[in-house]
């Protein structure tokens, strides 16, 4: 039975991965599209890849008919994503994009953004929405929060490992490459091609940049104590995709063995054979995760890559994947795409 | 009911290609995978994007069994698809994209090619593959030859326009911006990142470019007496999709009408309003084809611009939607995921 | 003897390609930088790149004193340009990196550029920059007026043909590709990395684009009788750099020995052997600008292309030589660095 | 008075790089170029780039008269290396930009190169390369051996904080993303622009690069004890310039403090404000490196980051600069261009 998705702030470059995404979905058709600032126009003047397709024009939020929707997916910016969810009715089951429901202790919220939560019940409701951890939990879920992309990558690699004990706690490096389009459309002059081009550099360096929230969240309750790790992301000349090159203490072989036994049966994630590790280019556009475990030369440590694409598994494909369990679909429905490449 | 398929070459860029569109094909199977100097090797040695994949293993051509073998995409190196071809069960049918078939006289692919060819019979036989304008010959044919991705992007926008007489023979310019992968993966030193990175630069300049075979035979075929064009390529850097910005002398009102009506009712043609010229990145890793016309300040002269990537709608996804023709399948089957964006 | 420059309008991509050049120009200080937006702020602060430089600090235009400065430099917008050079004082020479005094008939600028000319005494004055064609009236002038870098490329493949005579004054097509600091450093969506990576596109296409004005007045000038060209730019992903394929109807041998007889002399136009054509890597980041010749299969036309970087030969450099020459130093001080290959 | 020097491996792209710098050298001027492949070509058939500039052509080594040269450059591959150099007349003076005489231990070339080294007595000769700290060395130096350039950018960052005994020595994580020339002009799959461009992926993980043998031999030696760094190096999809991520154990201040004071005079090093971190563009063709610092969140930790142009400072501008001080010329000459941004 098809199932009718709405997609809030429809504009951005999530929203329209979204659209990509289920415009081959089997059973869910989209409904609605929003999108203030181009309220009016047709998806194909604000996208024209999506030109081949017949869509609902955008409109402004309040303009949604929310009753003949079964979830919505927001694509808002943070701050405004908690005000347009709280305002939805509770019939309708949402998956946000957004960091605002991230983030369980309102506390950590303001550290990390500067300001109060303006629905903190909403942010005890909500679910983590890393899928492999968190699935019983979605499938029952109204809300899930969308995780970050860069939270999502160095997660994919760790939670084995801290939750088997097999990596020293006090010790981990998460030095990060992403591609752009993590920053969205926005206009910005570090996202300039004439910039961004034959470029690369670290930004938020030194523990600064927010999805350290969610790492300090997730690993310390995975722990059962504090845990804080160093990492520093970097901007590179790409478009989509990050790659995490993550430096721990511990045995490679443990540590392979352990995410290969994780990951097993997981449909999206990969296990790459011990020894060798991965490409951004191999998960592009598809909501794969690939992962890879090295020894270094010193003994007693080892290095574990992991990469997806930030745009699909790391947002809208792992939205899609959620809002499937949320709505009793087969979990992979619209979502086994191969990767392009070249 | 399913059909089984393999594809010979599919260590090169459309083999890899081909396999990610019949990933998710509902009712096509990969039953084989011939790559000589790669043969034993699992695919995803070779293309590890594919690794989610249940792939056949690598064998050599002659170690196919052909008996079990619906369709077989021929992937290989012109020269050698002629000799391969010959040498298949005629009960299978077949899907060429080298350019061994493309040219029907054997003395165009003398000249074109530099070598006589060796399977004229075949050559006889052969349907040249631009959908949309050869699809009932297609859907009855047992080999179907794929055309050159630059050939198809100029008759695109150019068929119809010679067909309506509402263009002049004698002033057609066809100037194209070609992404890299349409080289294959081959080693040459231009074909470089260092080289081509930055960079841009025609080839074959003045006239001397093989697809202008394809454009000789088939404009002239419609138009009824001979019909030379202008043709300069040029290499930019990105890696998939070819802009054709196409210089003729004709009304561009008239122009885009003709257009317009010739691929109204075409999957995967689309004509954007007049005015509109398209890019190539609307058009990456799909199927889809889209053209624009502008009038030029001129009068009497107009810019036809035509974008499509040269893998999929250019090469792989347009011998797939022949297969799915020549095996009785729907079209669009496979076929239908919207372009990556950004 | 030091010649005392200033810069104003600093902090664009032309003002900071001419400190770059600058920097190691025997005889020429940089003395005063102006940059409104920036005013206050170091050099290094809105360019890394410059920070081993010991240059002034940005400062209002207001505040920079030009009794001390033999030349300026102005590298503003243009409209703001004519402003802000009616009010220099008359002792210092001016070479303007706008488009505010490239056309001399106040009708013209207005028809391109949607405004009355708010100095057209000044416009009268100006000398049009392009070196090589106006060398002497350049040595003499108080106030130069750069060439549009796309009007530029196509100028130094065509003045000398149109001169001679050797090419039809009504069959003329310029498909120019155009790196994306050309259009500065300006925030707009289609200048984004997501955007333009993997993308090229034609703009104003049709005949729209503003270099028109520059080709017009001068092939007018030098045919004695009105020339219209067609004129198509596509942006393409790169930072630096122009390559104009360029179609004529004429003997391509005849061509090219007109080419090469003009520029034989030229310390900065070479000439490629006939039947070569440039690559933009070629000239990249340098005051160079290359053009190749070929005859088409089609007898009596020819294709021409040239190339230049746009930064550099396309305006600062270009800024440079007009301002040595001004200046009575030798021409090329400061200009001869190689290009920047890979 | 001019010095003559000879560049042998010319068409490689050091060798053209030693060429675009030495072309605007007051008093250097090239004599003899040799390329065993090319041999009998101009320099410009190999490097278009190069057109403007009036070169000898290309010959095979054992074509060049020494006994005109005052210095040559040995741009050819390790290996290969040792066997000419040990043949040259020892009357001449020989900057070595292969691997071949970095390491000063022959069991250690064995260990990181796989064969013996055949001109042992040379290897105890050679000078390490790297101008800022063997300074005095190189002015005396007959042979002195670049350094690799990923190795350099490490050192830059880290020795003077393992002289100065500031960090933890057992806890030193290099983290590089490279620019793909530093693979030089080889025709490898893994360099074409269809795999690298959106492309970024680890290589020789887990301490199997050479220029590991590098930084053991000059970080132990400053130490006065073994000394082992975890060192990952990455492809990313630009084509000059490596980023060093470094992270340390230490205070930052006092890092920051440690390295400001090492090259507050160095002509060609520069120390950002703290809290500062580079970009490679930055520093794109130019013989300039910059170093960032930045204290970590978790306290006693900090990250370094150097960059610098790996064709430039990182190899064939080192070689320039000392080949300056071998000739008793100004040590900047030739290398004071600015950066090329954008």
């Amino acid at each position: 039975m098809t199932k009718n998705v709405a997609i809030l702030g429809a504009s951005g470059y999530t929203g329209a991965e979204l659209v990509r995404l289920i415009a081959t979905h089997p059973t869910m058709k989209i409904a609605a599209l929003s999108g203030n600032s181009k309220a009016g126009m047709q998806m194909s003047q604000v996208y024209p890849h999506l030109r081949h397709l017949d869509l609902p024009r955008l409109t402004m939020i309040e303009d949604v008919n929310f009753d003949a929707i079964d979830l919505v997916f927001c694509a808002l910016p943070h701050a405004t994503s908690q005000q347009v969810i709280a305002a939805l009715p509770s019939s309708v089951k949402v998956v946000d994009l957004s960091a605002d429901f991230r983030l369980r202790d309102p506390a950590d919220y303001k550290k990390w953004y500067g300001q109060d939560h303006a629905a903190t019940d909403l942010q005890q409701e909500a679910v983590y929405g890393l899928t492999e951890f968190y699935r019983e939990e979605i499938r029952a879920a109204r809300l899930v929060a969308g995780t970050g992309c860069n939270a999502a990558t160095g997660q994919y690699a760790l939670r084995p490992l801290i939750a088997a004990g097999v990596i020293d706690l006090d010790r981990i490096v998460i030095d990060l490459k992403a591609a752009v389009s993590g920053a969205g459309r926005a206009l910005k002059e570090n996202l300039l091609h004439a910039e961004l081009s034959e470029n690369a550099h670290g930004y938020a360096v030194g523990g600064t940049h927010r999805h350290l929230g969610e790492f300090d969240q997730e690993f310390s309750a995975i722990a059962g104590r504090p845990v804080k790790v160093q990492f520093t992301p970097h901007l590179i000349p790409a478009n989509r995709g990050i790659l995490a090159t993550i430096y721990v203490d511990g045995d490679a072989a443990t540590i392979h063995k352990t995410l290969a036994e994780c990951y097993g049966a997981e449909p999206f994630v990969e296990v790459l054979p011990l020894g060798e590790t991965p490409a951004i280019k191999h998960v592009r556009a598809s909501n794969f995760c690939h992962i890879g475990v090295v020894a270094d030369r010193i003994a007693g440590r080892a290095i574990v890559v992991a990469t997806l694409d930030n745009l699909t598994k790391g947002s809208s494909g792992q939205a899609l994947q959620n809002a499937n369990l949320m709505l009793g679909l087969d979990e992979t429905a619209g979502l086994m795409a191969a990767p392009v490449y070249p």
